[in-house]
């Protein structure tokens, strides 16, 4: 193994280190075969192509890249160097006998998850970027690299360039970790950042986001959460060893929040944020959810500006932990992938050196019995006796009301003109409620039954309070 | 060894993998020598022995804390269970067959020194918590660990629980560092920080730090920047394989800070820090240097509060990334602590998995070869003509500056009364000035010949700017 032409087949389910040749200067040389040559594929190639030496002389390894599998063989890459390594065969990459480690930063499920499984079953260690395949079939690529003996490794899948796996499976391995908040996308949080910095409406800001490349043309997959939701599967794998998959996570977006919601979370101290959230509940049961967060705008999370990543740790031991630094693009995902290849490497030099990740059964909370303190926001006729309705309904229910405010009165929607309102015309008032912590399942009852008050003409929204 | 009992004496210079004996579960045991119960000591003791139940379901690694050795026996210790396990003969722990790993959280240097290289000769990893031991012997420890084949593990150096060392040692192997700053003294963080919000001198913030017991009696090591200096030293060994003692640190610490310098700052949208900066120059140096610094306020730094502690990391493809959390305290210290020490017990479990640190010679930056924009304050007699005569000292010395404030006047020290000014009294006026970026040497030599200027009565501070 390692050397151009050395076909030994390494056994299935053993490492191969002993048939690691040394290359140049007695470092063993590791050979590299990269699927995928998007942005973070070229990205790894240039650094891998360009900057190999020094990699040798800071790590004692010699990288090679030896080939490059690409849907499209006709695309022209800007990579100097790559184009004799380029194959449209991603399944002869992964049974080169030559190829010592996979790396695999094709995205999505197909082919991606039966490479991968190939590789690790022939004994091949991978190093993954792909956030969807990890967070739907983690538990059986896992199981796969374990009964192999080899690494699995997926620092670039969450929060692109932030070392923040490796802190969590291996500086923390033995702390007992309460909560994992993040944000863990950069493109709804350059466009709540927008929001709340020159008071953008979420229209007009995606609208700028998708200008600057930030946003896709369908921004579903950012916007509604489905992006953190499948990191936030990962955070609960690897900080928390539970069993979680993308479809088990609680999701909602950031599409509904207004310009006002944003303008009266700062007026409150809180700045809008959307987090995935993984939290060890006292009942043993596991939170995971991703949602729009009133932060306290002294929060450490509510400094991450623009398409900056953080993570925010919280331990019994360590106390309070922030990890920040660039979440996506070629350059910093690349890095990641680097980090990982290095130490897949490295652990290939040394028999039965690859880390474990077991991950068990744990009881998951329902959104229902979160408790927390929440944002209301709710349009309602101005007209006396209205707040003492509400007031009643939120006090049935047990929800207690900590702030109450209320912005001068509107004319309703439809009736709105120039000029003062009219004689006669109903105003509309928009009031913001902060209560104190109650169940979520009180909450959204108090909710279906404003909706059932006639002077309730909007329930404008519903942000619940993170980290105050 | 692993068992008690078992006297087996390990092999020097060879990793002892085979000798491990399979505990409870079939996980195997590592016995653990801990040497030290001060803060940090005891924090680990309390973890270990009421947590290793759940850290080995955890990590798959049941860790016993065999002995602790102490100073004095007699002193009362609040960690249930420790005092079986009390010695005060650290040599006979160390050497004692039945131990696997040591951790040294004496601090200083001897004995610390002379401990752990016992350790590492007779083939035991370490794991460090003493940045002075490592800042200084750094070296030759590593040297130690390297020909032994063992681990020398020291995450709780720097910056207590953030998980750092291993974000540069591993997870950024193959990154092309360009600098690493970190705020990574509490006890200054928290001063300047006192000053910054509540406008407090530095001799009340450093008063109010002690009440609390963030800073020592003497407060030298931490204010004067020794402390941190020790840490840059480190981070130049990790970052860029510098080989770099303590004693190459240019330093100077917050101790001639004013309010007035603060305040100045936040006029001109900056917040000042304490950092420590190793950075790789143009030339091929490395720069290592402990200083006051403006530090924009949108900068992630500038909103590191109170006494956490941060670094900032720059890379080439990684792009920007901050770690933050809190850098000394028993509890989180010993997280990192513990960290290191799954590590150091996974890595015995594996022959040859011990990853090392070799150091190289660079040359190092004089400071007179620094070259950034400086922050200027100056004591003139309100007088006609001093302006330009200041003007013309900097710019004879191609300093060029960027911006100019003068405060309203004040009498001059000693003239100083309740009421205005007295006829004829002269007035004293204070110059804050900004540069463009400048040479070191430039600066301090407008500085000497300024001191030469009549009506220069004093010189406020330089204060370097850092990020901008």
């Amino acid at each position: 193994m390692g050397t151009t032409g050395n076909s030994a087949q390494p056994l299935v389910g053993e490492s191969t280190s002993e048939q690691l040749d040394a290359g140049s200067g007695g470092r063993p040389t590791v050979r590299v075969g990269l699927l995928g040559c998007g942005n973070v594929g070229a990205a790894l190639a240039r650094l891998l192509l360009t900057d190999s030496k020094r990699i040798a002389e800071r790590t004692g390894l010699q990288l090679e890249l030896a080939r490059v599998a690409v849907r499209s063989a006709a695309k022209e890459r800007d990579v100097p160097g790559v184009e004799p390594l380029i194959t449209t065969d991603a399944v002869a990459v992964v049974n080169d006998p030559s190829i010592d480690v996979v790396v695999e930063v094709l995205g999505g499920i197909s082919p991606a998850r039966d490479l991968v499984l190939q590789a690790l079953t022939s004994g091949k260690p991978v190093v993954s970027a792909n956030k969807e395949l990890l967070a739907n079939h983690g538990g059986e690529l896992w199981d796969a690299a374990s009964a192999a003996g080899v690494d699995l490794l997926f620092e670039a899948s969450v929060a692109g360039g932030i070392p923040l796996i490796r802190a969590l499976r291996e500086s923390l391995a033995g702390e007992r970790i309460h909560r994992v908040m993040g944000i863990v996308n950069g493109t709804t949080n350059y466009i709540l950042t927008r929001m709340t910095v020159a008071g953008a409406s979420y229209q007009q800001a995606l609208a700028e986001a998708q200008g600057l490349g930030y946003a896709e043309r369908d921004p579903t997959a950012d916007v509604e959460g489905y992006d953190a939701a499948a990191k936030a599967a990962i955070l609960a794998n690897v900080a928390f060893g539970a069993k979680v998959v993308a479809g088990d996570v609680y999701r909602e977006g950031i599409s509904r929040i207004t310009a006002q919601d944003i303008a009266a979370a700062g007026r409150l101290g809180f700045v809008i944020k959307l987090l995935a959230v993984v939290e060890a509940s006292a009942d043993g049961a596991l939170a995971v959810r991703v949602h729009p967060a009133m932060v306290p705008e002294d929060h450490p999370l509510a400094t991450v500006r623009d398409s900056f990543n953080a993570v925010f740790i919280e331990g019994y031991a360590v106390g309070q932990l922030m990890l920040l630094g660039r979440g996506a693009g070629g350059p910093p995902t690349a890095s990641a992938v680097l980090g990982d290849l290095v130490d897949a490497a490295h652990n290939l030099t040394v028999k039965g050196a690859a880390r474990r990740l077991e991950l068990r059964h744990m009881p998951l909370q329902p959104i229902d019995d979160l408790r927390c303190a929440y944002y209301l926001s709710l349009f309602v006729a101005d007209r006396p006796g209205v707040l003492a309705a509400i007031a009643g309904v939120l006090g049935q229910h047990r929800v207690s009301v900590r702030s109450m405010e209320q912005d001068a009165p509107e004319p309703e929607v439809g009736a709105q003109g120039d000029g003062p309102p009219e004689v006669g015309q109903e105003l509309q008032a928009h009031l913001v409620f902060v209560t104190h912590r109650a169940y979520e399942r009180d909450v959204q009852a108090c909710l279906r039954e404003l909706h059932q008050i006639d002077a309730v003409r909007r329930i404008g929204g519903l942000v619940r309070v993170v980290g105050a």
